[in-house]
């Protein structure tokens, strides 16, 4: 089936899956869990021919070891794919949901609704969990979906997909809520399915995400970067800020929750800034910043610009008069995910959590914290930079919409406007 | 100022704007009325000076006669206008609003607040008063707004603004809250400021909006077109559903709620169509269908095709074999707008509810309820047919998104994996 062919048949699928009960769906799920444990051996050896292609070109410098790290498919690592899908099975249903129920006049109710988005496109890189993972989203949710996955991955994914669709025939679900595209022109196609799909979700480097942003119409769920910034306050703990500048640096460097630049209050900077540079050394991290906070702390170097994601042990420090000053910084160079102020002044944190503009704004915790699972979701779709439909951490949630659904009795608008209009009557009902 | 940098103070007014206690900007929003009543022989004579200019055009053809009408104030227009602005100020307040709030653990709590948007682009045609009421929306919800009004609006809009940033300046609000560009390079502009803007709100032809979604990559909220359905079950109350219908396409017909095909079931369309023809005929609707419409209800001219959006006193119609066939129809036709059920059967009521996938779906009652007001938003910002953000008639939460905050005292994410891990609580909190 060509690309096009495919999104047909996940949007019609998406029809019938939006309106198959949850139980139904759950127990796809659990075949789908089974299906992966059966079918291990089939599944490691595509995983194998998949790592061998990718250690010549690791030998050829064409791919990094990190890339064939992640492409590694192990026993252990196939059970907790397995074990990751009944856990998404598990969660509580997203849709269905009455959201808000109103009584517009006698005989007259307006519901709104949880229900699915439709058709997701999911573009991700190496790792072979993306599918089991995101198919078990789309599915709990009640959503089809469509998976181009990377080149490395193509034969792990090509078997993983397999499988799938053979569980939801075994459930008598429609195969086509799950398909797969392989190759760059693919994805070019999908990326102009306006008609046909809903949602895009980028998974893998910012090369990738921006790429996806920069040449679709089609809403994108996902974050480019994480810049995200410590505010040393001229009020602070200074111990309590340098245990969690050290946390939000160095607990996984690679993440976009990592911080990557710490601004110091002028105020307090040669005297923090020394223990700052004494404690990043011990914990091996590379500091670079301005003169002036090289010259009120040794050991830093020059910085290059201050909208850098590093993504390994560098941080960035900054020196800056005022709160106002570090907002600035912020509001200018952050990528709007999540920022934080170390203060022992109350009021100071409540001005800092008011006025900046992020998807997660803290006080005296790590930016770390950023994350679906540790905000209690269950399940972590993604994490959105965007303020369009959902920002920050997105759970299950953030793959439904909702529809308006207005019961009567034969009600005309002309009823209610002009000479002896009838008035409505807006009544909020419990839900 | 260029477009780029009245985009950038509107940024950076947007910061401001965004932490400004409510009572500030409804003040505001009183002066602005109130600017509007003392001003008005200045705007009526800007207004006068356009309408000249358009009557020219009207005279060479280049301007429809509705356009000059829409574009046309008086004192009375202006009076009400100035009334919708105080009507927006005493609406409750949208930002603030603690949404969740759930303890992540022990003096670690995670609050998910409402906040405006920060930018909004409104790109218009001919009517004046959307000038008024847009900027009363923005500053109602926080946020600033950047207007682009049609070409023969641009005198009218130009005094409107001058006065609201007047009104501005006279309540210590940044001036760079409300501003104006004109010109079509302008739009292009703004369409490309991904950085600077937020949401894109076209208002305006079914031509404009569609401009709009198609060259920019910055959300838009819209719709290009309602083609909204009426299905006739087969067990259907036939004198509701022609009260039903008539108000449907007669009470306002260039309206996006209006409806433009009626889907017959077969079983009572040798019935339902003659009654049909009949009572459309007396409300001097023409009826365009299938040759087997025409066959059962006699007066019916040859439909052109299923999507055309009439806006004027046509109604297309069709005959299907059952709801299966009305569901598919609707899908492959409709704009995801509003539709509805006709029919004395709950159950099939309950699954054309469940299964049609529209942004509002309706049994027994006129598809013109889809509307702001009458859903009891108290305003309407515009209606979107597209899933992500806002669904259906959208009030002033559609100009809000959220923010975490998270307040904590030094805890790090490295305690809370690994050996010894501590557990996160994730209680929920009453809002």
């Amino acid at each position: 089936m060509s690309t096009l062919e495919l999104a047909q048949a996940a949007k019609a699928a998406s029809h019938t899956l939006a309106v198959i009960p949850a139980d139904r769906r759950n127990e796809a799920l659990e075949r789908m869990a089974q299906m992966l444990e059966e079918n291990a051996e089939q599944i490691l050896a595509a995983n194998a021919a998949d790592v061998e292609v990718a250690l010549g070109l690791l030998e050829r410098g064409e791919l990094s070891s990190a890339t064939v790290n992640r492409l590694r498919l192990s026993p252990q690592k196939l059970a907790e794919m397995a074990a990751s899908v009944r856990a998404t099975a598990a969660l509580p249903e997203v849709t269905g949901k009455v959201l808000e129920r109103v009584e517009l006049d006698e005989g007259l109710e307006l519901e709104k609704v949880s229900v699915p988005l439709g058709v997701l496109a999911v573009i991700f890189e190496a790792r072979p969990d993306a599918v089991t993972q995101i198919s078990a989203l789309a599915l709990k949710s009640g959503n089809t979906v469509i998976l181009k996955p990377g080149k490395e991955v193509e034969q792990t994914a090509t078997v993983l997909v397999g499988l799938i669709r053979q569980a939801l025939i075994e459930k008598t679900l429609p195969e086509g809520a799950v398909s797969l595209v392989l190759g760059r022109a693919a994805v070019a196609e999908l990326l102009g399915m306006t008609e046909l799909i809903d949602l895009v979700i980028p998974r893998g480097s910012k090369q990738l995400v921006q790429y996806v942003q920069a040449n679709t119409r089609i809403p994108v769920l996902g974050h480019a970067e994480g810049i995200c910034h410590i505010f040393v306050d001229e009020a602070v703990d200074a111990e309590l800020a340098l245990a969690v500048i050290a946390d939000a640096k160095t607990d996984y460097p690679s993440a976009c929750n990592a911080v990557e630049t710490v601004l110091v209050h002028r105020a307090v900077a040669a005297e923090f800034l020394p223990k700052l540079a004494e404690r990043m050394a011990a914990a091996k991290v590379l500091l670079l910043g301005s003169d002036e906070a090289a010259t009120l702390a040794g050991q830093v170097g020059p910085v290059g610009d201050w909208n850098t994601e590093y993504g390994d042990l560098t941080l960035a420090v900054q020196v800056v008069a005022d709160m106002d000053e570090a907002i600035v910084h912020i509001h200018r160079y952050g990528s709007g995910h999540t920022e934080s102020i170390m203060t022992t002044d109350a009021s100071h944190a409540e001005r800092f959590l008011r006025e900046v503009d992020a998807a997660g704004v803290y006080h005296n915790v790590s930016t770390r914290f950023a994350d679906g699972f540790r905000y209690g979701f269950g399940a972590e779709v993604g994490v959105s930079t965007s303020k369009i439909h959902a920002r920050g951490p997105v759970g299950l949630d953030g793959l439904t919409t909702y529809k308006y659904l207005l019961r009567g009795s034969g009600q005309l608008v002309g009823s209610y406007h002009g000479r002896d209009a009838r008035p409505f009557t807006h009544v909020k009902k419990p839900v």
